[in-house]
């Protein structure tokens, strides 16, 4: 019992595949989701301390690695599922919370138990690192939908979701959220495409929103 | 909308892998899953039969090849979530009947909704056929344990499983069940095998329990 | 020797790949292909039964569970050989049946070998239940290629894939096949699809034949 | 219509895996295997002319590299029926060379004809070419199985398979069988292995035959 | 031309796999690896603070999240190449560090220029962080090293590379070492094993070094 | 040592994958490959030797079935990087060709290490099977890259592969080449395509220079 549980488990992310069930061209692991996070984060948070914010490295290091840790023990539960009702979201929280509660309690030292419930609580809070987390988790949500779309990807579910990040994002009022609405998202939209659906439109209405 | 929704969704569950996030040697679909559970429960039924019980094959065949259908909408949720609380069992159960309602709903020809209803209900009741359905889910666990066992893989994992799944089919009272611990459970257990563990020893405590 | 060898049989066909040497966007096993089958023949058999036939449905749940089982022995050899003359056809089914026989009486106990014998057996005769098997198999082939014309696939076979099942499951006369064409087809030609080929003219030809 | 179908016709023998249905831990295309009896044959063919003998290499050439192109139009036929009966292998045989002389006679241009029905006959017929080709060939065969049962892979078919290649192989007189026999099994027989078979006495017993 | 361009690359990322052209039961892309880096140094950095030291944290953020991004351009060139030579281990470093700072001067906006040369430089210098780096990323070499010879894989490959990764960690005189060598590394040496490699006695041979 | 440990690396030819880290629809390993220049190159000497010319098989044989084993040591080195500089492509190929020495040097016997040399050595020279094996091996990267295009990849690296292909074989002064160019490509280029880029413009280009 240690550490070694821990890092051990790690490997585990590597073997989660996101979306599970629809047809993808490329599937992306919930490890490989995360390193991307921990990228865009980086970047956004750059931008704010350009702006004239003050970030908390430590913290945003350690919520935006660790963010989807929990999926270990109960997976990619689809987001309709997760969303069907508050009371089976908040349940099902509950549940993760608990697992990885129950999960340090059994594995990591006792110096260390502090550490770790920190780092693997819930990040998505109302700091500024939160809102960061927040919006470098939907930009990968949006970088994997318009992937998909881009290659062709009929399923309706890659268009509900790559709106659904969108409209998440504009709504939170940061810096580094302009910075990508107005620079980044606009290279995105413009590269060749086959999609039969019009994804320049489908950006225009989110963000209208 | 209609049946063809109905049908081009089952390719959904070629991609819901089993287990997910454990290493496998082999991984399985809920579709061949559900394939080979549907096999089990024919030979099981034709044991019945030989035993002289009566069976309504078209209950079996309904509740036995749709039974994890409902995985399209909600993933393989893993084990010790589903069962981590009778709480989040039950609303999680809730959930899944809720979109599979209203998948019906929105989908399925008045005339059909009936037929989709009973079919898609949840199968294992304390009839025969829901019986031998509960044996024959258990057997598909056992097997794709055992085969990571026999393979060398070292994940406790898989012990826990083929362990759990062996008790609980012993608590079902039916010939077909006799049957299958008598002379279908020892042919497996005496394979070659790489597995540090100690199968055969696992196998008899779990049937002494 | 006994049913194990057989169960333990069954997860070949998850590894026996259809349409093989094809360029392929998504690759369907032989038990995933046996699964739908058998869900599609269960919905055509009660589109049967609205219409007043009788289903002898422990036959139905027999022929198509198994259909594909011989497989196994010969693997997913090409419609283009197996076709390629009738005397060439005539013999590989032989073989196929031989080596069914043989596995039969080598690892099925006595008491099992008329039923296994009857359940293995070729199951497309001119019963309902084997017309209804006839047109569950070939709807897969509809699906199947379908689904990759829809996703772009430029590969030639899967055209002719389409369109010789359409023109098969056309001929066969039954209130279940009208419906497929009238109900199920549409919704289906009609979707969202990258095809360069038009999909809705091959349909239009195959069921003008 | 010409040389281009045959070319582009040559990626498909990358998507027939060999030995289809069975449990293996690598999976070797017909395109990779063909490379590797090349790659076989021109030390084999060199330890021949060190022994004195004379060599067609353009023939060699001709006959190792394309010696399963065929296995385009009919798959991997499972070894246990294409030698069921001598009158199938023959039936499938006819089959094969029917196929490959349709294709050439539709694709290839009048003047590449000849020299195409050359390369693609079948190969392993008595010349020392068709002789090294034979040996080539189950050598790869010995290299697939071995390397299945090294890891610990313990589906019987694996040691039959290396047996059976081991017997063809010793059956053929020729200088560089010898040295395969003296020089190169034994190194591959004193590698570390996890099989639970006793490779070696296998390998004994078969050379005894 | 902007940041966009730099966040669409690092799903190449997840494409390139470690250690190609062995034999590996699992693979790994470098973004997983990645990852996997960043969990580790933040543990170590803990335990670097729990004993003392003050880390920079934003430092230690952008060097291991970005250590491995050269790797889009140059793929994993194998270790033994790489250091086959002092010239030509230079002379790659030059390449790799010429294709990022071009891709910078192509792609980063200019306020960002200065923020990606400082991110995507080597991070493995001499300052606390520059070693947690190092340690960080020869223990995922030390983790998927064991987990392959755990599994019973067989190639020397993995007994070099574990080995060496313990050999280079011990060298570096640091509080999280020692905790890795008392605590973290007993743990996983004494987990269940197939190999036939004593790992046990090549971990203390090492350590003794 | 010996052969054998030739014979067993070829496997590892399996596992390198080509153009590693950008997106294909399809994957292709250095062992096809390598089989594909292998058919390629003896169409070409046939049509040379139909021209009069007179091609030594056996070096043909030799060079062109070996031409990338050094890649067992280097991996498949991306082409930027390869060429990024004359300096450094000479001394990746100083310490390729170094490997291979001492490989042979370790492993094959004394009396075979004379061939293994001249197999094993850079056979793209400027003797007619130099060429060759050049034209074999850019038609090789011609027909992988005109297969993404064709299936709609929208990565830009193919159109650039596909041209530098073009533009390399164009240069080399061979009947076979003239061939190629008037009765292979335009078969090609005239196939189906869901390419967003006009492949027949940058066909017409490339030759045009």
């Amino acid at each position: 019992m240690g550490i070694h549980r821990y890092f051990s488990s790690l490997t585990g992310l590597e073997r989660i595949i996101r979306c599970p069930g629809k047809f993808k061209f490329e599937e992306h692991s919930v490890a490989a989701h995360s390193w991307k996070v921990v990228q865009y984060a980086k970047t956004l948070a750059d931008i704010e301390e350009q702006h004239g914010a003050v970030i908390d490295w430590k913290k945003l290091y350690e919520i935006t690695s660790s963010h989807d840790y929990g999926e270990i023990f109960i997976g990619d539960i689809k987001t309709p599922v997760k969303h069907s009702s508050p009371e089976l979201r908040h349940l099902i929280q509950q549940v993760e919370e608990g697992m990885i509660a129950h999960f340090i309690e059994e594995n990591i030292p006792e110096e260390f138990k502090p550490t770790f419930r920190r780092q693997l609580r819930e990040g998505k809070d109302d700091s500024l690192e939160g809102l960061i987390l927040e919006v470098a988790d939907k930009m990968d949500q949006v970088y994997e939908a318009f992937s998909e779309l881009q290659k062709g990807n009929t399923e309706k579910e890659f268009v509900v979701m790559y709106r659904n990040a969108l409209v998440k994002i504009k709504r939170i009022k940061l810096a580094c959220v302009d910075y990508f609405l107005e620079h980044i998202l606009p290279e995105m939209v413009n590269e060749e495409s086959l999609s039969p659906v019009d994804i320049k439109r489908i950006t225009e209405e989110a963000l209208a929103q």
